[in-house]
């Protein structure tokens, strides 16, 4: 087994899309930034976020069974910063930004390259993190033709190929 | 719910490393291109990869119980090509690329920006897809200060902050 600061230095290599996690209901407004996020499958679309147990975001997540994925464009570094922790109250980090709902009711970012709203069908736990599996039940693209990786512990702007 | 080609294109604005996953044992060597991967925790070491259990690889990671991720430097587009279907055979794909093993013996792929060699310890299934999480035995940082995201269905550099 490898030492846990092997493992995230190394990690720091796997460069990842900037997506707030955000959800609502029963539980409350609450929100986190997440690159643990990828697709499952399309068939039915879904796709899946890890979320630590010991954050705040994590009961509501649990209790409210719906979320949000705001994948951030290349100009939203800001909003990566609030919801990451600078604005520690989870519920005041919605103050930064546009937010709109849909289908579940979970709030979606506006600007984001894309908002993806999300009904959670599945949890699956593993040492500190939950893993949320969730199925699209609607979306929304954004007009931004970049999007925001964070490689090597910084943001990079991604364009699309034209 | 939404329909699946609405989700496939909205998936491509959510950027990603391009990672090789591999893995050898009793079933043979098999491999495969996946951005579908992403860290769950460090305590203990975790990560997970999403498999269409169509794939020939899917079976061979099954009864081998082990797989490394390779994460691609910005000069491997050649390698994330042929194991996403160029060479259709997929034990043919390891005449691309120098391999060696570390802990598991699955292969690991020189140059990589970082290679996780692991344990698969759980495996969970979703319509089309299943998820093999994996405990990082063993790593290697490559030398490579260029990462390689897919994003808009093109590749893109992505460089170490200075």
């Amino acid at each position: 087994m490898v030492e846990r600061e092997n493992y995230r230095n190394a990690m720091a290599r796997l460069g990842a899309a900037v997506n707030v996690i955000a959800t609502d209901g029963v539980a409350g407004r609450r929100g986190f930034t997440a690159s643990a996020v990828c697709s499952v499958t399309d068939s039915p679309p879904t796709l899946l976020v890890c979320c630590n147990r010991s954050h705040d975001t994590h009961e509501a997540l649990v209790r409210n069974r719906v979320m949000s994925v705001n994948t951030l464009s290349a100009g939203q570094s800001d909003v990566s910063d609030v919801f990451a922790g600078m604005v520690a109250n989870c519920a005041d980090r919605f103050a930064t930004g546009e937010w709109a709902t849909l289908s579940t009711g979970a709030p979606l970012l506006a600007g984001a390259a894309v908002a993806f709203d999300c009904r959670i069908v599945h949890v699956h736990d593993v040492g500190t993190h939950s893993v949320f599996f969730g199925e699209v039940d609607a979306l929304r693209l954004g007009d931004a033709a970049e999007g925001l990786i964070y490689f090597a512990r910084g943001y990079h702007p991604v364009r699309h190929a034209v």
